[in-house]
This record gives structure tokens, C-alpha cells and sequence, in this order.
């Protein structure tokens, strides 16, 4: 709905060949750089969830955007929407969750901005963020670039994000508690750039999950994508709350994962730079780029069948990010 | 209330130089070019009203928040915050009103996301629009610029906007119908600094009125503004509002107005550049810079007598941009 949403509706309206390409960030050119920017806002209900708050969530997910442009995050706009009744508390809070991963990493919010607006029904908040940053020389991880023959690599498990809001929004509980995996990617991707020149593809699993991120993928550069469902890092947790949802795990959002596309010569010293990095720790080879059927996603079942993965077609639950 | 939050539970947690100045738009350096950066969000409401819609008052706003640093208006994203049950006829209206005004300027939309929430009580929709701009080589317009012995000029009529969007959510109707002077005024700036080298402040009357643009000009440069009421651009339909609304309209926001200070010697020469601009024809003189009461705007009033402006404390009426 989104996406006909956008490309009868707005796209026919704006178009230029920046915004055509549809990217989650745009790069731009400002003289001698390359420059990303990339905007998003932020929904997620209930604000706070185990492992983060929307606060965390905003910061990272700006950050991540532009990581899977290979671009170092420099500059994020922060406006904020809140309805009348939002304890300052909560707001304190949230906005300490987004310093605490900016100021480290030395993002500079620089613009801000503040609404208020009649009380509403339960989130209390609502964030933009808009990121802007610079992309390493000469550098291009499009989801256009994958080729036959690439390897296709995850930075860990999957699904955990997704699963603590849904989880913490329906009152759920397991026996092992399931935190959002919400992080912010550029040490990663910056130390897996470092270490392997020629990757092709940085795509965040965040709506769709990462059945959306091979999609996208697949649909972009006219290759199919084969994962192998043994290989999947899933965690039992995460599977087991699958199942009393009603949900695929391929389609379920993470904010703190990547898939990495580079040719299979040089996966192993992809893993290995992932594996080195704290938030890499689960990175794992989860299938291949072959030719043929263009443009779709197979995966090769536990049990030794296939099937073709699609996208969620009208999203299982909203507001997960 | 607003100033306050940000005060006290947002900049201490968030602090930079960059953010301190506490500006509309962030002027940031990149190799060799001076780079604005500006966010809002828009949540106006109806959406619709007499003069304009939330799309082109986006497009505007932030247009004219990177006007206001003589920043040329380059990229935009765009946030749309949509409420389940938005008539789509509503979003597409909406987004050639804000094409409408980015196109014939060549401001190009880079970037953007979609988020769907639950139905709310009326809006349907919020929009947060971050502009990046390139600022005049050189060229500093900070409200603390303002010097004792300066003129201080509008660029046409006050309030139209304020009153065209209360008028219409009361239900008002006037014998004149007030339409809402939203406009972008990147070019009006443009032909203004062509023809005035040394231009001190630009600050556009939005959220607060000409007294909210007045005030941060005066607490920031330490000066006085003095005002003379009988000089104010106000067309009679909304004084006749504001009277029947109880408003004071100098704290009535414009969305297509902005302040000049210069120098009394290059007032002249400003308002004949301004009022060769069609967005300019109503451009006046209304008063000058003075030393004391250092931090305050004083208005000479109709009768003879004078008054100090002051913020308007609780916004009168919220959701005006």
C-alpha cells in the first residue's frame, strides 16, 4: 500500500533522478563530497520496549540509514511531536536513550524542532529524524550491484526487534525475555569496509524484515537470492514467539542487523571483520546470488524443499518502528 | 512551555555549539561551503485552509528557515506521518500544493518516508519537511547582529496566515476573507541581498508573531527594538479579527513575511529592492535599533503612549504551522 501509495501519488509529482532511485538515504553531491541524507520518523508504539525506547530507535535508525550508504553519520535533525499529556519524564527519558548513542559516536544534532498536538490516543511521541552524512570515497553499496556468484551475509540473528515491541505491545511474556536488537551500524560497517574493498550491497532487514531487504535486492539488480534456511541465525525465543503470533521471522524488523552482499571470494574476511566487532558477533553466510529467477528470493527449507519468499503483503502488525 | 522543555530536558543532553546557537536553521561547514540545515514539522490544523494547505506551508516553511540563514534552498526530505482513513485525494492534493512550490524553484525532494498511525481525532496528517541550503559566501544573518542606530523593515502585510487558519477551524467568516500569506521567500531574499551588502538579520514572524521575531532579535544582539504601532503593516480584516478573536496581532503568525535589520543608511535602498519583488510590494520601515532597554522591544502605540512587547506567554491558539 505504501509503495502505491508513493509511487502514484507522490513520486509523479516530485520526480528527480535523485529521489527516483528510492534509496533509504540519497546521496547527493556538495563539491568535492559525497554526501547522504536520509529522513525517517518514528511511530513506534509502545515508546519504551525491552532494549530500547523510540529515543534509541530514531537515533539508530538515521545512523543506520546512512551506514548502508556507506556513509559516516556527521549531522542529525531531530523533530519532535508530542501529545499534550506526555510526561516530561518520558520525554527525558527518550531523549537521553538518542544521546547516549549519538554523543559517543560523535553525531552532532544541529536543528530541532517542537510540536505540540491535542492528546491522542496511547504513543504520546513522535520523532523525525533526518541524518546527514558522508559517504566514503568512491564508494557505492546499492542494491543494484549484486551479481551472480556473491556471497549474501547477515551481521546476526534475526527478528528481535520486531518481536520485543510486538511482544511488549500484546503483553506477552516468554520464558527468555526477547530485547530489541536496535543499534547503531557505522563501527561495523566502517571496520567491514575497511577490511573488504569490494562489497557490493549494505541493505538494514529494518519494515519487511529481511525477506524486504532481499527483495528489494533480488528486485533491483535483477538476480535471484538464494538463502539456505538451516543457515538463518534465528534465536529460539524469537522462533517460538513466531509461532504464537502467527508471524514468518524473515518478515519480522530488526534495527541493529545488516545484510552484507560481496563476492564470495571475500566472505571469509567479511565474517571475520564482522565477527570482531561486538555487534557483529552473530554474522553469518546465509546463502548466494544466482542468475536465475531474476529479481525473486528462494529459500532451500530445513526439510529439503523451496520456497519463494515475497514480501509482507499488507503489513502483519504496524508501527514496529 | 516550549523553550522551557527544550532548556531544561533536550539541549543539556544533546549539547554543541552548532545546536547552542538555537537558531531555525543549523549552519554547519563542509570542505569549502558554508551548508544550512533546517527541520519542522508542520501540524496544522484543517490542513486546508483559506490561502494554502500543510504541504505548501511545509514547503514554504522550511524554504524560508534556510532563507533566513541566506541559504539558497538546494534539498528536502520529506516526512509524511499519515492517519489511517486519509482520503488519498486529500495526500495527493496535499503533495502538489508542496510541488507547487519546489518545482518552479528547483528545490529538489531527495529523500523520504511514509508511517501510517492509528486514526486520530481530526488532522489526518503531519509532515515534517529538513531542508539543506548553501549560504551566500560569506554572508551571516544571526539575529545578534542587530546594532544600535539600524532599521528595522517587514516585507509586507502581518498576520494573514494566523488568522486565515483560526478563522477557518472556528468557522469564522469575515466580509474580506483573510487568505493565508504562505509563500516561499527564498528569491524575495535573494533579489534583498543582491541589492544590500550589508544586511545584519533576517528572521521570519512564524510561531509568536513579529513580537516572537522582534524578541529573539533583541535578547540576542542585547539591544532595544522600538516600534511605532501607526507604521505596522496590518490590512483592516485582521485587525477586525483579531479584535473579534481576542488575538494581538503582532503575536499572529506569517508564514510568508520576513524582518529585516540593516542600517539606516541602506534602508532605502533595501525597501526599493524589496518592493520590486511581488512578495515584497507591502514592505514598510516600521522601526529602528536603539541601545536601551537593552533586551526589550518597546512599541510607540497609535495615542501617543508606548508598550513593552512581550512573547505571548501559552501560545493563544496551538497548531498554526
Amino acid at each position: 500500500m505504501t509503495r502505491r501509495l508513493l509511487s502514484e501519488v507522490v513520486l509523479p509529482l516530485l520526480r528527480n533522478p535523485i529521489l527516483d532511485r528510492l534509496d533509504d538515504a540519497a546521496c547527493v553531491a556538495l563539491d568535492s563530497r559525497d554526501v547522504a541524507i536520509t529522513t525517517d520518523s518514528y511511530v513506534v508504539n509502545p515508546i519504551f520496549f525491552p532494549g530500547g525506547d523510540i529515543g534509541k530507535l530514531a537515533a539508530c535508525g538515521t545512523i543506520n540509514d546512512l551506514a548502508m550508504q556507506a556513509a559516516e553519520p556527521w549531522f542529525l535533525s531531530l523533530g519532535l511531536i508530542l501529545e499534550e499529556g506526555l510526561p516530561v519524564s518520558d520525554l527525558r527519558r527518550v531523549i537521553r536513550s538518542l544521546a547516549e548513542v549519538v554523543n559517543p559516536l560523535g553525531v552532532r544534532v544541529v536543528t530541532g524542532d517542537t510540536k505540540v498536538v491535542e492528546r491522542g490516543k496511547r504513543s504520546g511521541l513522535y520523532i523525525n529524524t533526518t541524518g546527514v552524512g558522508m559517504r566514503r570515497q568512491g564508494m557505492d553499496a546499492h542494491v543494484s550491484r549484486a551479481r551472480p556468484g556473491d556471497a549474501v551475509l547477515v551481521t546476526g540473528s534475526l527478528g528481535e526487534h520486531g518481536i520485543a515491541v510486538m511482544a511488549c505491545r500484546e503483553g506477552l511474556r516468554f520464558d527468555s525475555p526477547v530485547e530489541s536488537d536496535v543499534a547503531p551500524l557505522w563501527g561495523l560497517v566502517s571496520a567491514l569496509l575497511d577490511a573488504v574493498g569490494d562489497v557490493r550491497c549494505l541493505r538494514d532487514p529494518t519494515r519487511g524484515g529481511l525477506a524486504g531487504a532481499l527483495c528489494d535486492i533480488a528486485e533491483a539488480s535483477g538476480t535471484c537470492i538464494r538463502i539456505r534456511e538451516t543457515a538463518l541465525p534465528i534465536r529460539p525465543a524469537v522462533r517460538g514467539a513466531c509461532d504464537m503470533l502467527g508471524l514468518d521471522p524473515l518478515n519480522v524488523a530488526c534495527e541493529g542487523r545488516a545484510v552484507v552482499v560481496c563476492p564470495m571470494a571475500s566472505a571469509d574476511r567479511a565474517l571475520s571483520a564482522l565477527r570482531s566487532h561486538p555487534l557483529g558477533a552473530g554474522a553469518a553466510l546465509i546463502g548466494e546470488v544466482v542468475a536465475e529467477p531474476a529479481g525473486m528470493v528462494v529459500l532451500d527449507t530445513a526439510i529439503g524443499g523451496e520456497r519463494i519468499v515475497t514480501l509482507p503483503a499488507g503489513e502483519e502488525l504496524p508501527r514496529i518502528c
